[in-house]
């Protein structure tokens, strides 16, 4: 660049500021103060409350010392707390550790200790589990219980409650922007399923611009009405506590996914946006319908986790649920990829074309700068054909800043100057991916790949079957061959035979199951299927 | 910070990318490649061959030796190659300079020369006054020609033709984005009234956040439908070229603003959204109402340039046009504040008591950072009381880099850390800003301030009234009084006295004008009133 457009044209507190998405609530405070923000049973908070309250919490953090750079642990459910903390915490320029609320106390423990946690806020319900994790830790973090009235059982720890830290912190106490973009605002761990989970890392600029990005995505406009059925311990509720800020939106909170909750708060509060796994829209589905008495209006769901079987997606658009499709992982602050609408292209397609359509992971969100599939050794990008298979690499500014304390793994994460996202994809002729499996979840068998999902999404098709997951089972002549876990719908009855028989019917013969075992699917603690128990058991078949 | 979260989580090409619309053309072209992104006349370009005729602009302009820093002027209606011309030039790393179609050929050439333009794209419609502006420079640009065949005035200038220039270019021209999102991309003269244009320097970063923030205040969603009233040599048409590919839009480009061809457009494309200045949507209210014949659908207007007259505002919504003000400058990359409707609060009063309201140049958008009416001199913000007169500033990421080679005048802009915008307003309750003057058009009378606008804003509420400027006219007892230049509807006959006891009924008697004169009102380039050349003529009557 000449000196022309150099010279004199620095950056200045005019000009320039930190990208973060605290600037968002200020936003929502200073041009929707008594537009709601937060509903919880018979608790509402308007932008002014929310931000206030977010400033108390911040100023008590920094009375007790807190500051850049510190780690503050949570473990909550989708609780008003839980996403005041999403801004409270920042604002000291601390960083925010969301945990897992379905971890055992060891794991709890460990990430507490890796993570260097100063303060840990426990809601009452996993009181027990963190009073666990905690006991006899050399250098135990301030423990401050979060006391939901309208929950009885677990058990309030800590020296204090939140409520009595917001009183200590002052309504008009100051806070401040990061002074980097780049500093740290949350740290999330992955769930990783064998080994010691691994510490993300995600800064300002990229929780800003990912926030921005769900918005843009989903073309949320303003003041959505969102219903938390996505944990916001989850990469952060997958940024949207700050995307609802952006959009000036109300969050309606609730601490537990069941059908009933669900189609309440939605016909209550007009719910226009909500998120899940696959199984949270299992759930509404296998529903009783007559709990959807009341809902006229259409509502938009997000789905992610696991390729959402093509019935699932068609099921729930019957119920006028219009499902998006979106990838991601916590490495990527959550989805960063969408399977967008090709508009009148896709619109006189059948019901069961767009479903198909649909369970595709797409093409990459606005703001991720790029997406291929490509060979995990030398990084060349596969045919768009649609059957050569390859691994999903991105990069962007939403993607991760690395892992904490592990620079070996960092470091082959970004191996080449792209994400190594470990799932296996194909390449489709419109450039949109395809998700086949997780690296170590594909089956080969007699040297052809079998994607362990595409077997599912047949299995799903049967009326009988209300969960299935595929895994290899090691075989003497094949290598490897495929076994298939089913639990059947409630009252329904079933041989092996018959479910081996509908995949050769739907599916090229060698990729049909050759064992199938009726079970409950054992989950891990995010709702995915804890393949590697079902490889051990198919094994031992 | 503490070392924690700094160790080894550095910035690496696969978590961070320069911010830079470009990449939502790469985003447009890779996800709706198929999707019409340009319409003109009979012309029509997708997504995928926009975005191949930019890298082919990109790829001509560089093999012509043209690169980062570089300053690539263009004199262009709103035409395809205009659109392109916002992708092409920055590709190469260059600066993209679009000049008023209005303006005259001595304040071209300062432009040419102060901006020490490398190439110069030049519609045939402006071939004549660029001609002259070019004449015995000192070291000429190297000028193309953008032949339209659907213009037959003018002349086609230079040594080739665009599509000549185009066909230099390769389809598969490789590119980058900038090496850093604070280079420049675009320099915007201002029209400034006196002395030489000051040339305003954008950057990748606020082109980028700008863009994005055009699509959260309007809500723009996916695929938008624009039409272009706004010239896009205004503020690069408010970043809309860039918000129209972040959103994978379609553009409709017209030549002129003339109102049977805007509603045609409107009717036949089914236009979603449009901006322009009050005049423009003078224009359209004025016009012959079978026009409008075909047209069933909502319109989304954004207007700006000055604040539209309550009774024009009404009016649209009337026709079934929904208007937001919005309100920037060139030095904030166009409209940084808009009327945000505060929902149930504000939709059952009257419509005039809501274009009133919608008068108002409102809130800070998505993502300016800071705005407020302070002091000049101490910067201390003006209580929010709706009387107490301030000066109006901004601070944040769409801010302008700065003044070209002007570090005095830039330094003056952005002293004490705030933008200062030279607006007068006052700050109301509600938070709301509503800009009364230029800090030299208010008319200080009796002591007292008078806003010209509030007088205008009366004046167009009479029916004879077509459009109206006020200015102080100074005056040996009051220091000075309001002077009304009026300009008829059309057929409309008035006395002086009539619009005098008009106003004396309708608002603080002292602030009535006491001088009226009939006329045409004198214009800038951009269509705002020229209000140096009613005080001269004020004083001279």
């Amino acid at each position: 660049m000449s000196d022309l457009y150099q010279a004199n044209l620095d950056q200045n507190p005019a000009n320039y500021t930190p990208l973060s998405p605290l600037s968002f609530l200020r936003r929502s405070r200073d041009v929707y103060p008594e537009h709601v923000a937060v509903i919880y049973g018979d608790r509402r908070y308007t932008w002014a409350e929310v931000y206030q309250r977010c400033v108390r919490l911040a100023g008590a953090l920094g009375a007790r010392g807190i500051g850049p750079g510190d780690t503050v642990a949570v473990m909550a459910a989708n609780l008003p707390e839980m996403f005041e903390a999403h801004f409270g915490v920042p604002m000291t320029g601390a960083v925010l550790n969301a945990i897992n609320i379905r971890l055992d106390a060891a794991t709890v423990r460990f990430i507490l200790e890796h993570g260097e946690a100063r303060v840990f806020l426990v809601d009452r319900e996993f009181g027990p589990v963190a009073r666990e994790a905690l006991d006899g830790m050399d250098d135990p973090p301030l423990v401050v219980g979060i006391d939901d009235p309208t929950f009885a059982g677990g058990e309030v720890l800590g020296e204090l409650d939140y409520d009595a830290l917001l009183a200590e912190g002052s309504a008009d106490a100051d806070w401040q922007l990061p002074a980097d973009e780049w500093h740290a605002i949350a740290l999330n761990y992955t769930s990783g399923t064998t080994g010691n989970p691994k510490g993300v890392v995600y800064h300002h600029r990229g929780a800003y611009l990912n926030a921005v990005s769900n918005a843009l995505t989903w073309s949320m406009g303003e003041h959505p009405v969102y219903l938390w059925t996505l944990p916001m311990f989850h990469c952060n509720g997958w940024c949207f506590p700050w995307t609802l800020a952006a959009t000036a939106g109300t969050s309606v909170c609730l601490r537990q996914v069941r059908a009933e909750a669900v189609f309440q708060a939605i016909a209550e509060h007009r719910v226009s946006h909500f998120c899940g796994a696959p199984i949270v829209l299992n759930t509404l589905l296998s529903a009783d319908s007559a709990l959807r008495a009341g809902i006229a209006h259409e509502v938009k769901v997000m789905t992610a986790g696991a390729a959402p079987p093509a019935a699932v997606i068609a099921g729930m658009e019957k119920m006028g649920m219009r499902v998006t499709h979106v990838y991601g992982l916590t490495e990527t602050y959550g989805p960063v990829t969408l399977c967008a609408w090709q508009g009148r292209r896709w619109d006189d397609l059948t019901e069961d074309q767009k479903a198909a359509l649909k369970a595709r992971q797409g093409v990459r969100g606005h703001m991720l700068e790029g997406l291929m599939v490509a060979d995990p050794e030398t990084l060349t990008p596969v045919p768009q054909d649609g059957v050569t298979l390859g691994e999903v690499f991105m990069r962007g500014n939403n993607v991760m800043k690395g892992y904490l304390k592990n620079p070996a793994a960092t470091a082959e994460a970004f191996a080449g100057g792209w994400f190594h996202s470990g799932d296996l994809a194909v390449w489709h002729e419109d450039g949109y991916i395809q998700v086949k499996d997780r690296s170590k979840d594909i089956i080969i068998s007699g040297g052809e790949n079998i994607s362990s999902i595409e077997i599912e999404d047949v299995l799903y098709r049967h009326p009988k079957v209300q969960e299935a997951a595929v895994v290899a089972k090691t075989d003497a002549k094949w290598g490897e061959t495929p076994c298939a876990f089913v639990t059947l719908r409630p009252g329904s009855q079933c041989e092996a035979e018959e479910i081996i028989a509908f995949c050769r019917d739907n599916m090229a013969r060698f990729k049909a199951p050759r064992f199938v075992v009726f079970c409950d699917l054992p989950k891990t603690s995010t709702g995915k299927v804890q393949k590697y128990v079902l490889r051990d058991q198919a094994e031992s078949l």
